[in-house]
């Protein structure tokens, strides 16, 4: 029986390939950096997916086998089809964790879950980012001392316009004066959300094991509960009604009809 | 110096003109109605705007000048164009309230700030709905006693698949057997949202004097506060730092580039 | 390796001792009833404890060991230890999960970590109440068709002065005309807390096998995740700080000393 | 007619006169200053209370006459009398806004509104503290610029053990190296609370004009809505319920008998 956690790990994988400095960092691409550091966790099985694959590597087969996706992309959210993000968010409301990376925050699939723009400020800098536990308690927390630090960070500075969270695990502290809600939660559906602040491209942030071990935990947190759900808005015919009722007035619809969307 | 609220309610305006026993309820269509119980606030100004109008209706003058929107629609909701979604979206960002009524829970509007489907059961008897107060004190239960009955409506049951709403104001319990959260508020950017439940066009529900005072409540609860920020995802020049900082590591974007959306 | 989920049902058990009819539904205590109950789970371990026993059975051994917390009391809430319930608050916030059962809604324990008052409106007439699924999803409603229905059950109605729940499962209609939120969740620290309405004593409730479901489901849901934070608002010394940083301006503690509380 | 709002200042005063620093900056108290901050806006009332007056200034009379309520204490949290910590509870429930400042996080009216133990960690160093805005467009950051910064302020840091908040308006960066969810808001029945961070009692900072804006802004935000619903968990009798039914079953309560507490 296979219990494994099972982890599609979406990339967008563009910047790999263009620029020289990111590819050194990331010469697999950043996806496979990132599914290497959810490797080391022995409950997780993880395999990734690209932009440039066919349906971006998220056909309906492998969605439906996957139990939490993450996704990391920044140059070409424009080309992720429409349909792949509706498909996308149907598995969320269903109860597939999403756990959200970086400049994902402009991605099609977080706006479209939150429904605001989810804008930020930033600067390049390269600067130091400290990122603090909110709940040292929080199962995404784990393994986290009261804070740990990335020495070369882009910047992400509030006002980050966001829908407001459920739960807020980590801030982050910027050498240049900023601050930003780096660890936030949703639950949209039965579809547990985390967004996770750090992973710029021209750093080497994937590989540095705190933040490693933050989207390993994300993944055990966000992992599908209770059942798969499909919304289907049935109508429920009055000889089905539980409790005794007869016809009145006047309708729109004929017996049986199905309403409109 | 004008004080005054400006709403505007928008109304599909299909099924008025080819459903007869519509028609008679709503002789000039629903969004007349909904703005004539609106004008019996003293403090409230309406103006209407439909779907068959350029641009439905809401040209960016119009949204510019309203403080909060109103919406009802049914049969027609693929045919709102996706950029007026996006313009009004934008708008309830700002800070417009907007109310959504009824079959509006499946309007493009909705699902796009609530992140999910919206779906629900639903069934056309003509049975009698009592509307019940979750909240005595709050704004939008002014002047309702501990519960109101519409004696006909359509039953509209859980699940109802909306995020998670901020509060609960209202809770309906209908006579063939089911329940349904009937109010609910939500926030996103400092766009206030209310879900209002009744008004199924074959009956005179918007004729109702409970129902007209729940949405000029509405209305009044719905008010932008604080200012409208327009957000812009700027970038932040080193030189500009909070705190003094220099350049370090590698570069995706020169100076002063734009970033990636 | 002990791997089941460790709970203590808490009983007020006195009605159980004062009123014929009560005893004779509950002879050995509801607490047994609802303990009988969650045995038919593999994976839980129940223990009971009650009022009248020394610290009320909730010592701080048992507190320490015991995942999930379950409690009922209806006339005696009054006669709870404050110290037990700053006992019982603590774990909770530490992750322990609550389960608050019926006339709990007025307990110490659930008015102190909800904030409100947690009043209602109620009627004794044994009518039928039909609890609704609002997230069939949701791993609480697991098991539990579209609804299950109360023979006879006392009323709880609305308003229902709570702090706004984070998901609401459960909504009931009841013969006589009423709505309630009778399943609602809340986290506190890191402790998940689940309201459920059902269970008037003078009923057999807890003999019925949807509610002894939802109450199993509860506690699999209520599970601790993450670790046992205890916080101690410790002051963090000028040396310690992350940057280096030295003391300005007036001070009204000593190195070294202990806040206020 | 008296449209203003109504705002009692609460301080604890206890410093002041005991500590000459603290007497230096605030020579007729903290919740002076406070009060006459508030003064510069036009809309508002103010008067004080403080601890040593009888029912620490805080009568039914006075809490009646209330709008909203600031709160600000630190070395003598546990001198407030549990009674009247029930009457501002009750209040707040009824719609009274509260403000709670800085030391105020442990305040007994804090924590019995929140349900958790609001410690937080801190350092007295006298260092920048730089607030930033989460959201430009909110009531309580008119007129505060991207950030504003006190020059020499107590360190509050992270985890700071809250009930999740509704909103986070503001968050603060210290030049130590911690960051601080330093303005957050929550519902709790009809009330509206607000918590600001700044102000300890060794610094000018309830001088600083940016700190009397948010105030001002925060008691225009948290002016009672709606109206002032008092709980009583009524029975509603058989003969009185919205449906027609008949007695069924066992009953613990005869006709007309108030329920336990």
């Amino acid at each position: 029986m296979n219990t494994k956690i099972r982890v599609t790990v979406w990339g967008e994988y563009v910047h790999e390939k263009k620029n020289a400095a990111v590819a050194n960092i990331y010469p697999n691409g950043m996806h496979e950096t990132i599914a290497e550091g959810l490797r080391e966790s022995a409950g997780i099985e993880v395999r990734t997916a690209t932009l440039a694959q066919p349906e971006h590597g998220l056909t309906k087969e492998i969605l439906d086998q996957t139990d939490v996706l993450t996704w990391w992309g920044h140059a070409a959210h424009g080309d992720v089809d429409d349909k792949i993000v509706d498909r996308v968010q149907a598995r969320v409301l269903q109860g597939m964790g999403l756990i959200v990376l970086h400049s994902g925050h402009y991605s099609k699939i977080f706006k479209r879950l939150l429904g605001t723009t989810c804008s930020l400020t930033w600067r390049e800098a390269g600067e130091k980012e400290r990122i603090w536990v909110c709940n040292p308690g929080h199962p995404i927390a784990q393994g986290i001392d009261r804070y740990f630090e990335i020495p070369n960070e882009e910047m992400y500075g509030e006002p980050f316009a966001i829908a407001n969270p459920d739960e807020i695990v980590f801030l982050s502290w910027f050498q240049g004066g900023e601050v930003f809600r780096s660890g936030c939660t949703w639950k949209r559906g039965n579809g547990k959300i985390f967004y996770f602040r750090p992973g710029h491209e021209t750093y080497p942030t994937y590989h540095q094991k705190e933040v490693r071990r933050v989207i390993q935990n994300a993944v055990h947190w966000a992992v599908p509960e209770g059942s798969r759900w499909i919304d289907s808005a049935p109508n429920v015919p009055i000889e089905k009604a539980a409790e005794k009722i007869v016809q009145q007035g006047e309708t729109l619809h004929k017996p049986g009809e199905a309403g409109f969307r």
